[in-house]
């Protein structure tokens, strides 16, 4: 029996006791922690630093300064934190910020009938996060949404933690770094030199970023997405009714987020929904998104057209109330648009959006997300619930893209996207899908017009179809491309997509993936400070520092496991060659050798053309063997 | 002591009658050969038709059309060839036609010394292919390039096979399914609505297009490179001083076609230079290239300083006999740019441009390729060698991109492809390398402007440094971009680039991932009929013919595996449901309900928003989930 069909016997909350190994554990390669203080109580922002060594003496012999980067992985690299996946991640600093501000109700018990019964509930019990925490709510009449305060022109703690984190302050450690950088073309965006808490309010306020942080989730380490920050990623996990288990979603998760995932979302469509997404809050560091129809779909056992507006708004209150971050809702798929999806090539691909068609169709009404929309909105801002408007009619195949259907939902979202802003609720708008490249700018430009600028979130898009096994790459092209025009968040895609449940591996392949596309991205729009990396890791290549070559790159075991199945053996890591091509034909050694020689002469172009060089090249010719020492 | 470390102790002839297993024999899944007969005696074009099943009764019914293929396999997936390594394959059509033209000489031995030295060496004659055919040159005073041919009015059998390989008749045979493509963005290429044989000869004579196929390379199966065509991969292989086999890569290059090469370049630098390339040669049906300075450089004991004019001619004429299709001429690496490099983060990183600045600072000379640059254009005509002018300067940093030292190479490239046309020879010309996204079109605008529209070969480019492991990865999205623009062909990169080398799985992974990329820039080009097999794939993927979405898909073996990986069963492959959702959750399964409901209504957009249709949803609900059966 195959692992993917084996059933579940194991009791995960055991497993769950035993699986935060010492790998999750350890530090990245080469790393250490390194915090920004911020002006605010408990703003501490986690910086990683890639420590790097000197170069060597034939080089010039200069130290290399440690480089930072922005880090995902919350308190599971830092030696100094307590983790217990039973007890859940500390929330102290943020718990703080909430309860400061006055403005919320402790409840004692959830407000959802449906999270009430599954409290008492004997049969999931074993499976159950050991201690549930009662939620938080707005006080009557308040709004906790970060929208709502940066309009009010409050500058919140989460607001200075994200301007700390996407400036790094390296405005005032790396001048000369920063310089070294080619001008982007940011297609509009309006990045800033350096990104303040006043930025960071206004880009809120004006609905063009935002920063998923529900109440209920105080463990998370607050980040931002919008076009006029660093391009984000996020990576989707999940069981399903045929395979998985809730410690392997767990464990997928706290791998995704070492790896880099800004924002995780919980797709799971099993039995034990409620129990794995507790799981998962309780120990995520980073924004944790689902789809809230999924739950609801399984709560009518399968059947779409029994889905009603009060199990849809009691699911919302249950997955707020645990502390989900941002809730696709595919409120644009209204009955209208349905039958412009009959002539398409492969239908409705989105399951949120075909739930709803399905349930418009049985009902011949008006979808009830697009119905009730402001009572969403009521619920999302007493948690600060983020909308991530799904777009259920989102083209499944490169001969759909941009169609009518496509668009006419894309206005639709651009409606609502209005009509949560009235109520302060924080909005991004989802996004294709499969686009060949010559139509990807189209659906930036649209979605940007119709949507009023509000944070666009896609999945690739996927450029084309013809390459199942390998859709991480299909989208990574349009993700790339997609990111640079303006896209604010990229949803991986992994090598399973259309074939499969993701394991680790692809997990770490579709985010390794997507963190290439985004920072692709920062580069080209010209995000300040993006090209220190690419710089200091070039440098260290130059000059044969293998491991800091190793321990700069985006999965540092990948590359010192390729190199080492071509030279193995430490010697050839401290080798002054490449494993390519061997010692007799080093580019890099023969460059060298070309440099040393301009610098010792002084050399410049007009010199070289000059004829009395003769005399030089001799030199050159005679002490060209002695300036390297092989390994 | 690990296989990258052996010494190679298997007799390589004896392996290689072995390695031609029946897996690289037998024909891709689900495809059978079939043939494009030309006018011109003896022109027969392979065409990889894809078979499909019928759609399933209840979404239709309808039978699916084979769908044709470009084909770079040759006649290993031939059934009814005879393939023998140790006699290369079958010389016959190519050989008349070049013997037909009554231009060339049948030599008796080969006219370099060291290739008639290498003939009788006893080292090596364990390794040497069984049976080395004496070469053919062009007659005194003849000129055999087909650009020659070209601007004489005249179309070869040569430029026939490629008009019929590019279009494969597909105006003919679905003329519906061209007209379901979304139109192209060609950025000013002028793409053929039918590429006929004079449109070929038209753009060979204007230089905007190449055919690379030497005189001596009668083998191979004739393709052509440039803007106003399919956008093509070149693989590249080859042993090092310190790793693999001659039998190692031989197998490469098989795999490396069955895959989709286009073609392939041999840069192997070890010791049996010679010998490995005449065994890859003469089993290879796609067009074979090399940089000749990799073998010069071996024969002076890797000492730049030490090359000569002499040595490297020999060398070129060697090669040529052999067969060598295209040479990468580092010819642009003059002496004045050698010192614009000193400033670099990366200096020089491609080993011919390392090679020779070394060679121009050790004599303080202007490079020898680029001062007897008309006497290397002489051999090339000779034997109908394709220049590849290559970028010996590129950079090799995101920090070097578009820099002065390349743009000046590339400026001088663009006086050596005049100079080459004055003699009648074929040029492509060699770009980067590292380039962020936003400077990736100044490349390909400038390399249009400078080279007047010759066929541009770029290796990526990469769009980012950091990721080491990753850098088919990284480069895909440069290369799709860059072929979007109209690069001609893509260089492959592996994921062990700066690593290590390639294995035959990295081969597979390169190959694939290049192939997304060309596929992608076809298609948002507007290439003619370039949609009809993601059409054809998204068709099939929404009727769960999953057999038919592996057949059609780039690595069928890939896609079938990940699948079953999930749901191993064979049933699981006629599941009206997919893997990762389940049946409830079947988003293509509720998507064909909309559609049938629709379909079986005469449903319009009014229709629907009629009150009067509650009637009608009523009997959708009654006949709801009668529409599937379960697999």
């Amino acid at each position: 029996m195959s692992k993917a069909t084996q059933p579940v016997t194991h009791n995960p909350v055991e497993r769950l006791e035993t699986t935060i190994s010492q790998e999750m554990r350890q530090p990245l390669p080469g790393s250490r922690r390194a915090w920004l203080h911020g002006e605010q109580a408990g703003v501490q922002v986690p910086v990683r630093s890639i420590l790097q060594s000197d170069t060597p003496t034939l080089f010039g012999g200069e130290p290399n300064p440690p480089i930072p980067v922005y880090d995902t992985s919350g308190p599971y690299t830092d030696p100094d934190a307590n983790i217990d996946l039973n007890t859940g991640l500390s929330t102290s600093a943020r718990s703080d910020w909430i309860a400061q501000r006055s403005d919320t109700d402790q409840l004692t018990a959830p407000s959802s009938d449906f999270g009430v019964r599954r409290l008492q509930d004997e049969a999931t019990e074993k499976l159950r996060f050991p201690d549930v925490r009662p939620p938080r709510k707005a006080a009557a009449g308040k709004n906790v949404t970060q929208m709502h305060y940066a309009r009010r022109g409050i500058i919140t703690p989460e607001m200075e933690y994200v301007a700390l984190r996407e400036s790094m302050r390296l405005d005032e450690l790396n001048q000369a770094a920063l310089q070294s950088q080619h001008p982007g073309h940011a297609w509009g965006a309006n990045l800033p030199t350096k990104v303040t808490p006043e930025f960071v309010r206004d880009e809120v306020a004006a609905g063009r970023a935002i920063i998923p942080a529900n109440i209920n989730h105080p463990e998370l380490e607050p980040m931002i997405i919008g076009r006029n920050f660093r391009v984000k990623i996020n990576a989707n996990i999940g069981n399903s009714a045929v395979t998985s288990s809730i410690a392997e979603e767990v464990e997928k998760m706290i791998w995704a987020t070492r790896w880099g995932a800004d924002t995780v979302m919980d797709l799971s469509t099993g039995k034990h929904i409620h129990e794995t997404r507790e799981w998962i809050i309780r120990n995520s560091p980073v924004p944790i998104g689902t789809v809230p129809i999924y739950q609801a779909l399984e709560k009518v056992g399968g059947r779409a057209e029994e889905l009603t507006w009060d199990l849809f708004r009691d699911t919302l209150i249950e997955q707020a109330e645990q502390g989900v971050d941002y809730f696709t809702i595919h409120a644009g798929v209204r009955l209208a648009y349905v039958p412009l999806t009959a002539k398409r090539v492969t239908g409705i691909v989105s399951r949120g959006g075909s739930i709803m068609a399905k349930w418009c169709l049985a009902h011949h009404h008006e979808s009830f997300l697009y119905t009730h929309f402001d009572e969403i909105c009521e619920i999302m801002q007493a948690y600060d619930v983020s909308f991530s408007l799904g777009d259920g009619l989102r083209p499944g195949s490169v001969a759909d893209a941009n169609d009518e259907a496509q668009f006419a939902e894309l206005e639709t979202l651009g409606e609502l996207t209005r009509k949560a802003w009235s109520h302060d609720c924080q909005v991004m708008i989802e996004g294709p899908g499969h686009v060949p490249m010559q139509l990807i700018k189209e659906n930036m430009d649209k979605e940007l017009a119709d949507c009023f600028e509000a944070p666009f979130y896609t999945l690739g898009p996927l450029t084309t179809d013809i390459a199942p096994g390998y859709d991480h790459i299909t989208s990574a092209i349009g993700a790339a491309q997609i990111g640079w025009y303006g896209c604010a968040m990229l949803c991986y895609v992994t090598p399973k997509e259309h074939l499969g449940l993701p394991d680790k591996d692809d997990v770490r392949t579709g985010i390794i993936t997507y963190k290439i596309a985004a920072h692709a991205a920062d580069l080209a729009k010209g995000w300040p400070g993006a090209q220190i990396r690419d710089n200091a890791l070039s440098k260290a290549r130059f000059e044969f520092r293998w491991e800091d070559q190793f321990n700069l790159s985006l999965d540092p075991d990948r590359a010192r496991e390729y190199h080492d199945q071509t030279l193995p053996k430490d010697s050839a890591k401290i080798a002054h060659f490449c494993s390519m091509c061997g010692p007799k034909f080093c580019s890099m050694k023969i460059s060298q050798d070309v440099r040393d020689y301009a610098k010792q002469k002084g050399l410049s172009e007009s010199d070289v053309l000059d004829a009395g060089m003769q005399e030089k090249s001799e030199e050159f010719l005679a002490k060209g063997g002695k300036l390297y020492r092989r390994a």
